[in-house]
């Protein structure tokens, strides 16, 4: 596998790459890398010739220094991980690679970065649609890979695409799992083994939801119970539960015809904020 | 000379250029060509293989409906024009090939687009990044030519291209003027003989503010002596008239070693609006 730290370098062999005429896939991550990464991995690798994992703990979409100083790291376990995906290139570039010069374009996406993490994390999706621009112009992928964990994220990018025309094809991989249910996160290595399994009920409480939403019962309801719920439990804080259109990311007032939903929570667990969602088609 | 009206059509050719490694240059016009354009396209084919001149008046950064409206549009003349300069490639798009649906995302590009057009026509230089955002992903041009004339826009889209880093290199060209020393301008068709006689005082003036600067002249002074001079001529309204930094575009108290400084006007001439600049490096 090489292992790029500088855009020249990177550039240089992707040339290569596309002078032959092989795609390129590129997985944007924040290392930590988990199963969850590694599928994504896997997904570009059965699509293009080339598959390129960025590895970049970007300042700009941290609202909180805290979490940053936080943001868990293990550079060499994430390359191990990716030599044994069978990942052909990685990225790992130093801050003052991609922000030669602070950057001093906002972007704002509007309606759809007004609510859950964007109303909860200002500034954070200008921070990820920069980033994430900087990446496509300097990779130049036929293909990027997101989670559907980071649903809003998906949402987000998948409008900087459409309104900026970018060529790159967005494609969106499904949410893996602990056994216990638990949405993979770079974040779950800041639990306790207490934490752990108190996270699990996360995924519980939202499949329950979705099954009383399926069932007839009605958005204020399911929202209520859960929030009961979770405020019966001081290990937890939520941060928020909204039922939205898939797309927009606005509530919605009940299940309709044609219309995807999603059911999405925000939650602390001691000081770490965890996010999921499950989709109903 | 090829002529395109649909992005598919475009990136078949492009592609086949690039895979026989030739380089390619963009001129974005909103048409009503002129010399000042043709000037672009000629220091476009000195330096790429491939030189692709679009056509487009870009609905979004016209803050003023009327001013759309009256955009001069003119075509037939724009391809023969194009033709005889030697461009290879036309891109006439429809709005609808533009905006397949309507840009959400809003860019702000900070101080440097409250000032002068970005504080006179609201909404403006989003609309610029956002097309030629769309145009640099559609075309990926190695080289993007903008004329020095639109001073703030050539600056906006430094900042656009260093902030996201496209990989486009911007290549800044001289303005073009009329032997009076009006600066060639679309807008000029609309004015009258009458108005273009009036019109080239503008230059007169933003010539002789340059001189007095040169000589020590303070700025107020200088700045006085515009205001004082086109308010006395009834056919003009001053909208503004600045020197700033030549990058950042904020005000400067004086000139000093090492700073580029621009003379900045914006004046009506009966309804049409002209803006002219010189620069002192």
């Amino acid at each position: 596998m090489h292992v790029f730290t500088t855009v020249s370098e990177l550039q240089g062999y992707l040339q290569a790459a596309r002078f032959n005429n092989q795609s390129v896939g590129l997985v944007a991550t924040m290392g930590a890398l988990h199963r969850g990464h590694i599928s994504l991995i896997e997904a570009a690798l059965s699509e293009n010739e080339v598959v390129v994992c960025s590895i970049f703990v970007n300042p700009t979409q941290f609202n909180n220094p805290e979490d940053l100083v936080k943001y868990p790291r293990s550079e060499q376990e994430d390359l191990a991980l990716l030599r044994k995906a069978g990942c052909q290139v990685a990225f790992v570039p130093l801050v003052s690679e991609m922000y030669p010069t602070p950057s001093i374009l906002q972007m704002d996406f509007g309606p759809i970065a007004q609510v859950m993490e964007g109303k909860s994390r200002p500034g954070h999706f200008n921070g990820v649609g920069v980033v994430v621009s900087k990446l496509l112009h300097m990779i130049m992928p036929d293909r990027a890979y997101f989670g559907q964990k980071d649903l809003q994220q998906v949402a987000i990018v998948e409008q900087l695409i459409r309104d900026l025309s970018f060529s790159a094809q967005l494609v969106v991989c499904p949410t893996l799992r602990e056994e216990s249910g638990l949405a993979m996160s770079s974040r779950n290595k800041r639990l306790s083994d207490e934490e752990l399994k108190l996270a699990a009920l996360i995924y519980q409480k939202l499949a329950e939801a979705k099954n009383q939403l399926l069932s007839g019962i009605s958005i204020p309801q399911v929202i209520a119970s859960i929030e009961a719920y979770f405020n019966q439990i001081p290990e937890f804080r939520l941060d928020y539960f909204e039922i939205v259109d898939r797309e927009t990311l606005q509530r919605v007032e009940g299940l309709a015809e044609g219309q995807s939903v999603a059911l999405c929570i925000a939650i602390y667990l001691g000081d770490v904020r965890l996010i999921d969602n499950l989709v109903i088609d």
